[in-house]
């Protein structure tokens, strides 16, 4: 059995435990926290919460630790940290900052003789991952990646932050025309206007002027103006009922040629469509986390990527079965 | 530069030759053919075509040989004798004989301190691979793979068997509606005749019973009897115009679910869409071999397969410009 410590309990960390709960060969050991472990209620049976502070007193006890806080403060400090006493995931997303992220997680892994993992889940992670295979495979063509239909979490905050509104939720919605031109393989020129749209769900506070709201939802800088967006006022039971999960997923196409003068055309197209967000990113976590485990009992360490890890290492099957069931 | 050798130069072959320009890093060194090497003329002018007898006197000149042969006879004997003096790559898809293919190449590539990956292409290869992520990541799920559109070889020279049928072009289709119920997480059962139509372009032989055929076609055991098979007549000037292309492609899905009590369902799509099949299996055998040049170059030897390659040997961008790109 490897033994998963997950560190923070939130959306991601929850889905970590129930991806966890699917895998024979991994056990949930134990959970840290920064809140008070005392208020902490996870849904495993006795598997003890630990303040995060009293981590370096577990390190025994687990073979890997995943992190499941935020990419803006929390896994800068924390992936550093912990990959010196522990083999880590995380789940690190902000793209442009990938690279010294890396080289920090490196050198404290290293030092500890840790494998860590980083940016691992879907965009990073299985969206880069079919963005790169599809680029060795075809050198000459065009990529294209659309998201959705999902809930953006950072437009629906925007949302929310609008004078009149006391609750929202914003789908990012990938428009079918634009994909059917990428399969088509014209290779196309998109504007942000032609790949995505938006649409939000809002409800308004009582009184509130429905016109300047969806006016000032539409005109915001950076989030809304340079797009399709519509806007639907809804109750707030309705907001409950129908807007309460976290749905998302999306397209990675690469459409490229080949032939001695190109004369033929192909389409790579890898294509998500997931329920729940968290959960689903969690599910990668947890099968990295077979593979860190793995590389650091082969004596691996430092950090690494997706493109570094061999697919085979994240299957609990042999060899041996993969060869014989999935080749 | 990586030097390459192309062993049989069929359709595979010239994919392969057409593939190897599109990538900087790698040269073509030499083509062996079991023709008489004056009669083949290939494409790359100044490369040499030698006889695939010669080969081992060659064996400095190369650093990866790419083979080209069938799965069903020139393979199973090819590519263990090869290994002992090449890095080799193979497109062996005889699914079932895998294993016992894979033992072979593994022994002689050991006993020759050559690397050789076998069994590379897209069905096994690419589809293989996003069955092994999909299945790692949503263990509990289903998979469903389709095919086509695309000309099975098979399927069209059964049709040329038939009783006046001059020649003749078989599409696989895989059905709209059912591709539909597998991404809506439905998880259907579906039969042989639910999940592919196929379509046959015939030209008949001058005064042939054009109804005998067509039932000969739809009634022949394991090739149609299974399925809805529509037959079209045509000329053979509009086979020559319409049909001698090579498509192919399908779909890899996996449909699982997450959550406590596995309240949520994921769907994982994987689809290729091929104008030639030959032309798309050379650009995945080509990116393979810089593969096995770089893991020999490590002093690793041995057989593999798809599973047991990390990604970023597949690149020719090193592992910093993969992580500030394609992450």
């Amino acid at each position: 059995m490897i033994r998963i410590g997950i560190l923070g309990y939130g959306n991601l960390g929850r889905g970590v435990e129930c991806a966890i709960k699917q895998n024979d060969d991994l056990e949930l050991k134990a959970v840290f926290t920064r809140r008070a472990p005392g208020t902490v209620t996870i849904l495993t049976e006795g598997v003890p919460v630990y303040a995060a502070a009293d981590a370096a007193k577990h390190a025994d006890e687990i073979d890997v630790l995943i992190l499941c806080g935020g990419s803006a403060t929390d896994l800068p400090e924390q992936t550093p940290q912990f990959t010196s006493l522990f083999n880590v995931i995380d789940s690190f997303d902000t793209h442009k900052r990938i690279p010294e992220h890396f080289d920090r997680v490196d050198q404290a892994a290293k030092q500890g003789g840790k494998v860590a993992i980083i940016s691992v889940g879907w965009d990073p992670g299985l969206f880069s991952l079919n963005r790169m295979y599809a680029n060795a495979i075809l050198p000459n063509g065009v990529d294209y990646t659309f998201w959705g239909k999902g809930v953006s979490q950072g437009h629906s905050d925007a949302i929310r932050r609008v004078k009149g509104v006391k609750d929202g939720k914003q789908y990012t919605i990938p428009v079918e025309h634009a994909l059917e031109e990428v399969r088509s393989g014209k290779n196309p020129d998109l504007t942000t206007r032609e790949k995505h749209t938006r649409e939000c769900f809002v409800v308004a506070e009582e009184g509130a002027d429905l016109a300047q709201i969806e006016q000032d939802i539409q005109t915001m800088p950076n989030y809304f103006d340079e797009y399709d967006t519509t806007v639907h006022f809804i109750t707030e039971e309705e907001l409950k009922k129908n807007h309460s999960g976290i749905p998302h997923g999306g397209f990675v196409i690469r459409s490229g040629k080949t032939g001695w003068n190109l004369e033929n055309n192909h389409i790579i197209e890898y294509r998500l469509k997931l329920d729940s967000n968290p959960e689903f990113t969690s599910s990668v976590l947890v099968a990295y986390a077979r593979a860190a485990y793995r590389l650091n009992q082969e004596g691996q360490t430092g950090c690494k990527t997706v493109f570094d890890i061999a697919p085979a290492y994240l299957s609990p099957k042999s060899g041996e079965e993969l060869r014989k069931t999935m080749l």
